[in-house]
This record gives structure tokens, sequence and C-alpha cells, in this order.
């Protein structure tokens, strides 16, 4: 007789396998698929995700649940086995509230919407994607309220993300971040004739770039033989297994910022997943904790390592080697102060480090908003473009700065943003503990060394996959909870070194 | 209430997507996958094929098609209704007969021996390959044990890929083939120095071989808003929507040939798929009907227009252009001549239109004798050189140029073969009323011109899809069954003439 334990996790592992699929029809839709596709894509994307959905809530994962709950209870609750059915149950519980039928929706529905935004973001087309907009705010007000919640609509959404955490702890953490923010984007302002990053702007191949940016993702660790790195509109990072990763880039030739700290961004997400210990694979553990977390990592990489001082002293020469004519009056000092220039922009994902919390901020409020119909729909590009004049001080020329700039409406994602600000807290969080650790971090970076760096990470956090929850790693690693002072230090230390304010 | 109809192609709609996102799986597998995903990516198939089939053999869709059966019967039984729900029931009937176990084991199995087998072909590693072939010759047996036969073991293989189709009918035709191939194969060789094609092996660049075949099957009718054509290490083409088919190359900088044809080849069954009424898209018809005819199509692209005088006549200049140093020295003639160029060779998809019926002969006899216990797997080696020498007259200097030479086995696929020959014919028996129907056929191919034929292929055979069984297709449009006797009588004309015997 096959043991209740083993039944419960070959089912688990079909069901993996199902939602790894879905994966791989997501990453081919965003990366390969001609726009004959789109249609049957978003059938075939829908029917998958029903599929898996009504396997994994269906009484007999229940009753192997059950069974498996009295299979450990006698073993180490901090056993893989035993965090296996506990974040299996939690997960069961969640799914069983939501109806098979709003999945498939939303999923038929986010699969249209994307050709849809995609042609309405270049035609600057607002009324094109309202309606869909407007449909997909619903699915997601349906599905909060499958959910459920005690205060507010946004808490079943975030958690969904962020598992534990509610709009009002996000909203005390965000009021601690903000004037901090504000004042540094001010004393920026006020010395804004101090740096200047118009070198990043001359004229780079795209190859060269491509080039560049995977010689350095390379050295932080990303195998190509468990990954690949591919081109799309919007940069994103996926996983079918923990030994195949993909990330994407856009590169543009008058940028040189955009792929590289796109791809070390995407690389850093990469890490985590290929750091899963493989004795998780086809298990619910096998995945990032909480997209904070997940987040925290790709800001680590493209931002306290790519960002910093060190990595240029590194890499400058590398990459001027590559553009010796654009690059042939700078020094690793100029790139250094280039890529860290802080001023208000329109582009989230391309803005600095200092607004990018701004951008998230305004956001977060709009999300609450719509769902809380305080706006209508059809007020959104109005109130995007207010809140973003409030919170950085300027204003989208056009709708594709502002209402449709992001994807991640489109592709039903409600509460999802906070989660940017809460990794790059993480980071800096994480970064302190690391720096006590590994004294000579900087020295390591600085020699293009970064597998001390990557072993702390997969030893601290990257194996566990979602064995502990965030607060548990945070608590394990760390010794306390989330905490914002050691992200507003870095902050500040840094930002006003290079204005000198 | 929702009438059975409705119901059954509801279900029958989401049994094709799961099919279809099964393919994204296998051609993201073939074509970008890197080797670490290897082992998940094998689970993953599994998984989604014993979810397919369970879904597909359930007694819910027994009880559905039941009650459609009784819904269409006053219908016009040639209709888009009561033809999906035949062929629907004929493959429920098949289905049913198949334990999901065979199913997953038969894709897990095969999808780890594709590395296998890569590996194995790569370092001519035979013994590596053995013991996989042995467990997929063994679920093959289970599967026609499963399927049932009356008179051969291959009979149940062979009618998966050519339905209503018998080893003994192949067996015949491929009696009155043979000696006829065996013939202008003597006769090539006696006026060997009639026609050489080493220009075919000078150097050409991968990047201009690939330009100019696009550009040949954009002009054939290749839609690339519908499709894409990538590299891999096995030219194939798939398609998950009538609207997203897809074709892969392999390119040579030392052959001409191998890009060019092979893109000819695998445009001929994309154009096939893309040519399904739309109407049909979700539904069991929205498929090729049988190999045979798939083969007909791209044997079709690839010999009776690319291989023909008329086609060399057009596009000779547009190649020249550019090559013009490789091709320097060449006339169209000289081309037509090279790329016609009879000589037995090892590699089946390299081989020339006369030598190829002898490569698939020869396996489809090894294939039968292995099935039958008539020869053990170790001797197969042995056993293919053998027959490669009656047949052909070479011997494999190696066993990659033997019997790790094709892919067909390591998918799991046997009784395929043969469908490769009878495209051959079918092509040809097509190609003779299409030359009663379009008189100035020639004319409009030397113009560059090939509206005219696809749309006599889409009006006749393409929009179909399954909705015609292969025989009744044949007879439909040519007004008899299967006849050797053009395509015979085409290989004669056309070798005769080349080599002036």
């Amino acid at each position: 007789m096959i043991d209740a334990l083993t039944s419960l996790k070959t089912r688990l592992a079909e069901i993996c396998d199902l939602r790894n699929a879905g994966m791989v029809l997501s990453w081919d839709r965003q990366v390969n698929m001609p726009p004959g596709g789109s249609a049957a894509r978003a059938e075939q994307s829908a029917t998958l995700q029903k599929i898996t959905h009504e396997m994994f809530v269906a009484n007999e994962t229940g009753r192997l649940l059950d069974a498996a709950v009295n299979a450990v209870a006698k073993r180490d609750p901090d056993s893989d086995d035993a965090r296996m059915v506990r974040v299996a149950q939690r997960d069961y519980e969640k799914a069983r509230k939501l109806p098979a039928e709003l999945i498939a929706e939303t999923a038929r529905v986010t699969g249209q919407a994307i050709g849809i935004w995609t042609l309405a973001r270049k035609n600057n087309d607002w009324p094109a994607f309202e309606p869909w907009l407007e449909k997909i705010v619903d699915l997601n007000r349906r599905r909060a309220d499958a959910l459920g919640y005690t205060e507010r609509i946004y808490d079943a959404l975030l958690d969904q993300f962020e598992p534990d955490m509610t709009s009002a702890q996000v909203e005390s953490v965000f009021n601690v971040v903000k004037p901090a923010l504000v004042e540094l984007t001010k004393g920026a302002a006020a010395h804004a004739d101090k740096l200047s990053n118009a070198v990043l702007f001359r004229e780079y191949d795209e190859g060269g770039q491509l080039e560049f940016a995977r010689e350095v993702i390379q050295q932080f660790g990303f195998d190509f033989e468990q990954g690949r790195q591919d081109k799309s509109v919007h940069p994103f990072s996926t996983g079918f297994s923990i030994h195949d990763v993909r990330i994407t880039t856009r590169v543009n030739r008058n940028s040189l910022s955009s792929a590289l700290f796109g791809m070390l961004h995407e690389c850093g997400h990469a890490l985590y997943r290929l750091g899963i210990a493989p004795a998780l694979e086809r298990t619910v553990l096998a995945s990032v904790v909480s997209l904070g977390l997940h987040e925290s990592q790709s800001r680590l990489w493209e931002n306290l390592v790519g960002r910093s001082f060190a990595f240029w002293k590194h890499y400058f020469p590398v990459l001027q080697k590559r553009f010796p004519e654009a690059l042939a009056d700078q020094t690793a000092e100029t790139l250094y102060c280039a890529v860290n220039r802080v001023s208000p922009s329109f582009i989230r994902v391309e803005a600095d480090e200092v607004t990018y919390g701004l951008h998230i901020m305004f956001r977060f409020e709009l999300e609450n908003e719509m769902l809380e119909r305080k706006i209508k729909i059809r007020e959104v590009p109005e109130a995007w473009a207010a809140k973003m004049s409030t919170f950085l001080g300027v204003t989208p020329p056009t709708v594709r700065e502002g209402a449709l700039q992001d994807i991640h409406w489109v592709l039903g994602s409600f509460g999802y943003f906070p989660t940017y600000l809460l990794g790059n807290l993480i980071a800096s969080q994480l970064w302190e503990k690391i720096e006590t650790d590994i004294p000579d971090l900087a020295g390591q970076i600085e020699r293009g060394e970064f597998s001390g760096l990557l072993g702390w990470l997969r030893e601290n956090l990257h194996q566990h996959g979602r064995k502990f929850t965030a607060q548990e790693l945070l608590q394990r690693i760390t010794g306390r909870g989330l905490d914002a002072a050691p992200y507003l230090a870095y902050l500040r230390r840094k930002y006003r070194d290079l204005y000198g304010f």
C-alpha cells in the first residue's frame, strides 16, 4: 500500500507539472508567439489553469492532505515533508475559495487583454483598453470577495503576492519611507548639476550591450546550461523547473542602462529560483516564498551590486573595451555617477533608486481607490497623472507614460506593486547582515568575485524555497522583522555622498 | 439547457487546448530548452498527456458522444458537425483502448530518451541508446496489443499515422515501387558523370541561406504573422492553432541544399495546417488527416515545385544575387541538375528523390522485424547496415549514419516511416490532377507565382482538416484510390531526361 504522504506528493507533483506547463505557454506568448496565435493561446492558458485548479481543489486532494497531516504529525515540524504538507494545506484552503470559472475567465480575459493593451499602448489609445481594465478590476473584486478579507479589499489581493501582509502594514511602512524619499529627491534636485547621465544615451550597439550584460550575469552565477536569456517587450523572469529558468530583456541602442540593469534585475530573480534545493523539485516548496523576497533578490543584484562603486571599478574597463569610442572620455567614477543620477521620470522600470519608491506608492493608492470604487475606471488616466504630479512632480505627456505604462493590470495582477518597494527594503536589510558576515564584500565585488555573495544567499535564503514564510526567513536571517531603517540609511549615505549635501 | 452537441464541443475544445499546450512544450524542448530542463520537461509532458488522455477517455466524454450522435442523426452526414462527431467517436474508441499509464510512461521514457540519443549520436555510442530503444520497442508492443490488430502487430501502429491502411497494403505498394527505384538508381549510376552537385558544397553563409529560404516560403504563402521559423537539430513542423504554425530548420554553411529544401519541406507541412478552415479551430477536425497526406504536401512543395526546372528558372538569379561569388559560374540549368543528382547516400533526409524511397523501405522492414522479435535490439545496428547495403549499396561508416540516424524511434514513433513514401506517391497523384486544372502551372512557377497552386490545395485539400478520411479525399480529388503510377511516371520522365537514358 502506498502511504498517504507519497500519494499526496505524487498528486501535487502532477499539479506542479501542469502549472509549469502553463508558465511555458506564458513565456512563449511573450517571447515567441506570432500575433495570429493570440486567441488560441488565451484559450489554452485558460483551460490549463482551469484543469490545474480543479485538480488541486478536488476533494481527493483534501482527503490526501488530511491523511498526510497525520502522517507527518510526529516528524520534526521543520522537516521538508512537514513544511510541505503545511504549505500545501494553506494553498489548498485558499484555492478552494476560488471558483474554477473565475480562474478560467480571468485567464481568458487577461490572455486577450495583452494584445489589446500592446496595441493601445502603441497607439496611445486609452479607450481601447478601458473596457478591458473594467473587466479586470471587476474580476479582481470577485477574486477578493471569494478569498475573503476582514479590513480592506486590497488585503485579499496583496496576500496572493505577499502572504500574511496587510494594506495597513504596507501603508505604515510607506509612511515612514515617503518623507525620506521626498527629502532625498529634493536634495538631489537642488544639486542636480553635480551628476550627469548624458553618457548613458550615446550610441551602443545592441549586440555589444547584450554580450556585456550576459558576461556580467554569467559571472554573477547565472548558468546558461540551466537557463536562457531572450528579448521581449516587457522584461521578466520565469522558470519551469529549478534547472530551467529564463529571463528576458529589452535593448535600446540609445540607452546603456535599459538592457544592463534590466538583465541584472532579472538575473537576481533567476538566481533565487536556480538556488532552490533540488530536493524540492516538483513540490509546492519549489518556488519563491513571496514577491517581496523575490524582488529583494533582483534589487540586490541590480542596485546594491550593480550600482555600487565597487562594481564599476571592476566592470568599467570591461565595458570600455566593448565601446571604446562612446566611453573614451569616461572613468569608473563618472559611470558610477551616471547610473545613480536621481531624477523624477515617467517610467517606473527606468527610475533611479530614490524616486522608484514614489512610483510604487501612488500606484498602491490608485489600486486601492479603483478597487474601493473611489474612482471610476475612465477616470484612471487623469487620477494617474494627478498622483504622479503629486508624488514625483512630473506629469505624463501621454497615457503611454501614464495609465497604460505597466503590464501588471493587464495580467490581472492587483496588489502586486507594493512588493517592489518591500523588496528594496528587504534587500537592504539582508545586505546589512551580509556585510557583517562577509567583511570583504566590497573587495570581492571590485575583483569581480561573486561566489561568496551567491553562496551566502543560497545558504541563507534561496535553498529554502517556500519552506519558511517570508517573516520567518527575515527573522532567521536578520534577527528581526521587516525594518525600513537599513534601506533609508543606505539611500541617505549613498546619495548624500554622491550629491554632497 | 445546453444541448448535447454544444457540451461535447466544449469538452473536446478543452481537450484540444491541452493537446496544443503539449505541443508547445515539445516545440520549446526542441528549439529553446536549456539542457538542465530535460528531466522536468519529461515529467511535464508525461503529466499533461496523461491528464489529457484521462479527460478524453472519461465516461463523461462517451455519454456526451452518444447524445451528440443522436443530435446529429438527422443532419447532413457531411456537415462539419456530423463529421466532427464521427471522427471524435472513432478517436474515443481508439483512445479508450490505451491505458493512461502506458501513455504517461511513453511520454516519460521518450522525454528522457531524447537527451540520451542526442549525446549517443554525437559520440557514436550505440550502447548508451540501446536500453532506451529496448524500452521504446517494448512500449510500442504494449501499445499495439492495447490497440489490437488482426494480422500483424505493425498494423496497429501504422494505423495511428495512416488510418485504415495495413502493412500488407504498404507492402504491395512498395513491391511495385521498389524495382522502378532500383532501376532508376542503376540508370543514374551508369551515367553518373552527366550530373555534378559539387556546387552545392561550396561556402554559403548561414544568414544568407536562411534569408533566401525565408523569402521563398513567404512567396509560397507562409505567413510570418501566423507562424515562425527557428533553428533546431532535427527540422520539424508543428502548430498550436490554425493561426500559429511553426517550422524549424538546420543550416550548414557547406551545404546549399540542407536548409533550403528542409525549409521548403517544412513549409509544405505548415501550409497544410495554415489552410485548415478557421471554423474548425479547437475541434478534432482541426488537424491533418493522415501523415501520408501531410507528407504529400511537404514533398509537393519541396520536390515537385522546389526541384523543378521552372522553380530554378525563377530563383536561380535571386540566389545568384545573394551568393555572387559562389555561383558565378552557374546557370539555372546547372543548379537544377545539381539539386537532382541521384546518388545512394547515408542520410535519409538528404537523399535524392529516387533513392529516398529505398531508405524508407528498409526501415519499414527493420521495424517489422524488431516488433515481431525477429531480431534483437542489440542486433539493430548490424541489421541496419546489412539492409542499407542491400537496398542502397552503401554501408554506414558509423552508427551515427546508421541506427542512430533518425529521431522517430526516440520519439516513440514506430509505423511512421512508410507515410513518407506514401506521401511521395500521393503528391504525384495530386500533381497530375493539378496540372489538368491549372494548365499554366509550370508558367506560374517560372514567374514565382504560387497563389494559384496554394489556392487549389486549400480548396481541394487543406480546408477540410480531418473532415474526410485520406481515402475519401484522394477519391474526391483524383477520382481514384492510392495509385503508384503517377509517381513512377514522374520519376521516369524526369530522371531519364536528366540522365539521358
